[in-house]
């Protein structure tokens, strides 16, 4: 199961991207809001009890000063997976990009995108495919699935612009 | 007494500064080091323990991706004063700075420049002088040894480059 | 009493945000406009006469060539804390961010997050109550509202997303 | 086994921080150099050859315009983690991390700090651990030892600063 | 002939104002979809047939982490001229304009600024024109023709506002 | 008389504020597009001719790669004050703003803020004032209004919130 | 006569290029230190007493949040010019250069490039140069001693690489 | 014949490096110096003649307030490949990057990395090939020379790390 948590509700339109592709494949996700500032509590116990609770990963987005994602990594030996989120009185979202990215030697957090939960959600289900050659074939087909919505645009845009290449 | 805290022995240098500041005014404090991401379990148990045991105000340096700051100031209600460190690896102290200053909205860190560690001691003497009219004397003195310093500039410079203002 | 400043009438519907949390504590606040560059005379003997007229802290927020919480900070031994205010031509918040966290040793200005006028107010009744009980009792009251305010959206989210973590 | 690729061989004194790591917990590696831009073949083949060679996560590291780990990522279906590297003629690191970190919805690359090839170590295994309760074993290991060392400089600071708290 | 690619057909009103002055020098273009990250054989592909097909110059434009000009330049003699685009989710566009820009030694990417499809047309139309004086002319018409506009605009502001100087 | 320039006639609504300033003092000035890029005949001829059409000063505004203020002052020796505009397709006004001030040694540019064309007017008054007194008065009273103005604002505020300071 | 400030005797290395610059034409000059956080009223009274002291122009430098230029202009009407400079533990120059650059409407501050005291000199020079025939003589002729430096250097690489564009 | 200019002498060390890569390929070049600000009238006719000279292509390098590429293609409808050096009292190399890059739509400059003058001359000889197939051949050995130096690389390590990739 993967574990979705984010510092607040208002992050919670960006994280269901991860928690849709997750659905969509049919993997079990458990996703809810953990505040490292306004519940540190809650928190600390969320990632100390993480791995006996049947968590593989932990997908973590949170905005401003984002201590979340690395915190919750502090106390877990699973991986985690940070989002940074643009949130408003950001400046320009490099507040969270840095806090989640520049983690001391030691304590690692897999920072995706600003906003990137949707590339969140895969990179927990291509760990969960090193070990599960079902969810690797499923990652390979949703891989595929993009090139094919590509060469459809292509198709589109050639109405209106020149364009002999067909590959 | 004031608590200084750092997430590494490597910010001592920095920190230091902090703390000679409160010993040439003879107010007492305490020094270690705590750290965020290494020992969460020292540093919940130090902010929450803090106000028993004495502090009133809480110095925290760190750099990075610094979550030391904010997070201690999560677990207490003392006044938390940041210090962003420049550290190696940083992207040039923009991590510390954002990560320290950026806090959501409840859980202020009073942030001080970057390496600015005798500021922050500066910033805690002033905290406590608020509730004790010997401290204000001795700020307002050292307020006045600075002004003075500069003088001392005016002179030396006076004679390279001409100077008539005199105040 | 704390003093509240600006450098401008239209910085009001932030800084009213640290007037407003002062008021649901009962704590005195005054609150008016002081501008470094087009009243300097009025910012100098605000700042000089601050400690005698009864304040104990000074919130003072200001944007872009941000200089009222320093240049205030200058002139009295009270701790002053600065709010960077993202104003209208500011580049990004970063004009402001960096002219009132960036001050030289010797006169520290206490920095919160950009637009952070609400943390500005908690942060300068914290000070207040590392000498008052009383307000110590209610900071504390106001942290753990903020966590139940979390844990009420936790049930929200519930009913969307699957969540067994009941901590 | 842990694939370690970079773009350069002046990446090699950052990259072997990641090889050593998994050389003290005796995982198999396999390290070289694939230059996204001066061997776009070699980069195509070792990305789809990747998993039937048996890799299982890939690290790749690269400075600048930071290609590798992307165009990796977008040929296979293994994890991969890039590391960001401070080069010459680098714009301060900005160009590296921002090549690495902001991929495209469907394509993510897990990024870690700034040269922060030991933590592209560690979350390595950590992936691997979800899979395997020895090697999650030896994570917490080296957990608990980051958490003594920082132990042992708490008392290194005590002969030189006071220090009461002792947890 | 020029190419004109993109990663996505959200690129497309960007990369039309290339297209556009192509057409309006009767220079023959192919416009299409080619995406590094999701299509990256066919990347390959276009880009190592290039020459063969009659391509003279690529375009090409991307957003985010954008490996597309890069890459293509990678796997060709041709000269390429790299478009930043500002996306979604974009830091500013600071991702996509270093991304392109600071391409390694060895394999140069023409850059031109963030959105600027159109001066990547023209210095299309200028590199063709090195070798052909038809086209060499009509650039300069169209570089008179700025100036013309320019003028013309200097007539409209001169009603409303003084102005003697009419070079 | 002042010359006001700008580079293109969408920068006319910021500049425009230069004028609106000169014409409250019955200062002569005037207002025309010169294009550094566009028409650099025009530019060149404008500059080299400056003085003897009788301008003591010149106002420069431009955006994104803003070469206008700085090949300005290259032709002249009147002083050059430089406005950055900020323009569509600007990475968030940064590149108007280091165009115009980082100059080298031997080539001063004047540069204000960001849109900052009101203080470019006042600023080429300030010159004129160096050797004119009853301009100087005229300045004298502009400050003068502008503290009225704050201190109209205090009294607004009064109403909705507590303030006995009355300096 | 020019006054040249600074905030710290730290400055004075770069600084006294400006003092050189105006030696070198003869020019009276006063250079002193005037630090806006630990002298204000020194400040106040060296701005408010500049014009009747006989002061045309005010050059400022400072580091840092960098206010000495803002706060000097706003007790004058005489022009000021800002010299950034990059000063230890500055965040690369950026807070003095937004410091002094952003100042709001009214209060205008020429600001030059970082550590451009040479080019504030000149810029003074300029100032004067628009009531001074004698004065803007002396300029041209700097300006052209520039350009015949530079020719030199152009027959000097000559020797090493080839150049048949002579004028 | 491909023209080299620079803004300064100091800028030779970087420059070079294009001139070495045309004479490594035997083609023509002319090197010299232009300064942009202090022989605007040399920059001028340079770019003015360049065509009727014999250039088919000019690559332009400058630091700080770069506007020497941008300036001579205003005056060219010949290619203009721009290179940003890195200067002292530039701020980090963003100053000429933007001043470079962030060209008005109608007069584009090819810009390359940061003191990336090797891929300047490269991107040169890249334009003459789409006319020359000898050129074109020349450019397909360099590629191919820097694959090879990579797979030399990856035999060095070998020895050192475990690689059983040998493609």
């Amino acid at each position: 199961m993967i574990g979705i948590i984010m510092g607040s509700q208002s992050d919670l339109p960006i994280m269901e991207q991860a928690a849709n592709f997750l659905k969509s494949l049919d993997i079990p996700y458990e996703l809810t809001v953990v505040s490292a500032h306004r519940t540190p509590e809650r928190m600390f116990d969320y990632a100390k009890t993480a791995k006996e609770r049947g968590l593989k990963v932990i997908i973590a987005g949170a905005g401003g000063a984002a201590h979340l994602p690395g915190m919750v990594a502090s106390c877990t030996t699973l991986p985690v997976i940070g989002v940074p989120i643009l949130s408003s009185n950001s400046i320009d979202g490099w507040d969270s990009v840095l806090s989640i990215l520049q983690m001391p030697g030691g304590i690692p957090v897999a920072t995706v995108a600003l906003n990137g939960a949707l590339n969140a959600g895969i990179l927990a289900v291509k760990i969960l495919g090193t070990g599960n050659q079902k969810i690797a074939e499923d990652l390979q087909k949703y891989q595929d699935a993009l090139k094919d919505k590509v060469l459809g645009t292509v198709d589109d845009i050639k109405a209106k612009h020149p364009n002999q290449y067909d590959k």
